[in-house]
């Protein structure tokens, strides 16, 4: 047997339903592929949790995807688990494994013409210092700065609300001043985030004239589409008459908390997410 | 060996550090008992969680206090778990469990003239009616709203923020447009989460002058002092000559991140809460 004509298997994993922006961008760049998407929303969110701990629930949820889902690939859209992570899920599982920072960096590093950049994220992605070593990787300075009132305001539908504004350039000025301080000229502010991506209309407004918005999620997205598309499943999935073949096909995995997985998760897909199963990983 | 001159063992638990808001009352209604609080941190936020989660996690954390810890008296001082799962940890350990969601029906009462009463809280408590219903046994009429981004505030320390006003005026407005719908004359408003106790002087300044704002933490702990305070082990616990029984004895577990607890946690107990200890509930 051939990957002849099959579509390569996805697996998405996020600790709740943020990585939605991360699947909705390896859509577009990978559209013949099947999805599945998994949610840990019961131990979510990990942004606050130790790096053992994320360890623990990411291989776990990790193994799911791979071993009972079927994945071929994993992308980890969660800019925790990637930071803190992603070493202990690729020694969890046989498949490649793709997170969201190196991408991000590699994008950053594109866009940037002074090679100072701001990352905004979590305070988990933030003490892990993941994107300021995946910059300096790239050869790029970059300050972080963690910014926990956005994960909530965008959960609460306030994208375009004069209070997500305003506690945007509150986290801005800081991050100005601590600029100013460290003598960096930036010219790119990098969402390490993937909620973020909901705030981009606010937060290209809110920035310096000059300053690019770089998106993990679409970074990731375009890594996905080069590092997996050299491997069989995915070079021989030009569209078939086959319905499977061809047809979006995204399922969606939450470990708790369906209603609001459903509720809110279009939002992110930028579609429908249609109906969530629940899936117990003994947590 | 009788319980004369013993300071009774006390557990209290929260899914997070918010609880020590009741740990501070508690520790001034009923003054020399010993305290064991744990946080479980790294499952926490409950608020989005399902009632299957919260009661299997908040049982866990009870058993650990009572079998480990030696409590004699458990205090729930997380709403969301009060709401959800007060059976379930009533039936899980074979020792008096108080949650807060009735003493604050009970204060709401006391201080009600009109009869009806607003409650804010959690999602999950909201969603649970958990307020409405203790409400409605103590004869009142209760109209509950969702924060959600109340939690978050008080976490990033923006209680005394322009932003946290506005956010509090923009829930409290929505509160009063419904409650003028449903024809509610209300002259109260319970802080149905633990966190809220330290935005109540934003609170009292944002509620129509007339409302009173009750504190479930207040509440429960008066119910406490009230309760425990008839049996033995209480009622025997004047100061006496040894440092263990009139010592303010409290230790301070949670099942993660540690560092938080120990920087944000005095803000919510008013006083340093020292070391504290890392346990693992298996989760």
């Amino acid at each position: 047997m051939t990957h002849s004509g099959k579509s390569p298997r996805i697996g998405v994993f996020d600790s709740g339903f943020g990585g939605l922006t991360v699947l909705s961008a390896l859509l577009r760049h990978i559209p013949h592929a099947c999805y599945t998407f998994l949610g840990d929303t019961a131990r979510l969110p990990y942004g606050s949790k130790s790096r053992r701990t994320i360890a623990h629930y990411a291989s776990e949820a990790a193994q799911y995807l791979v071993n009972e889902q079927g994945a071929e690939y994993l992308v980890i859209a969660c800019n925790t688990a990637s930071a803190l992570a992603l070493d202990a899920i690729q020694e969890a599982v046989p498949v490649p494994v793709l997170g969201v920072v190196e991408p991000g960096a590699m994008a950053a590093r594109a866009a940037s013409q002074t090679g100072d950049v701001l990352v905004i994220a979590t305070a988990a992605t933030v003490q892990s210092h993941a994107y300021a070593t995946a910059c300096k990787t790239q050869g790029l300075r970059a300050l972080e700065k963690a910014c926990p009132l956005l994960v909530p305001l965008v959960e609460e539908g306030w994208t375009d609300h004069p209070v997500t504004a305003q506690v945007i350039d509150v986290y801005l000025n800081e991050l100005r001043r601590e600029a100013k301080q460290e003598g960096l000229r930036y010219d790119a502010l990098v969402l390490g985030c993937t909620h973020y991506p909901l705030l981009r209309p606010l937060l290209e407004k809110a920035v310096t004239p000059g300053v690019r918005v770089i998106d993990s999620a679409e970074a990731t997205a375009e890594t996905a589409a080069r590092l997996f598309g050299q491997a069989p499943a995915v070079r021989l999935t030009a569209p078939s008459a086959s319905g499977v073949e061809t047809g979006l096909v995204v399922r969606c995995f939450a470990t708790d908390s369906v209603e609001k997985f459903e509720r809110l998760g279009s939002r992110f897909l930028g579609r429908p997410v249609g109906k969530v199963e629940l899936v117990d990983l003994g947590g």
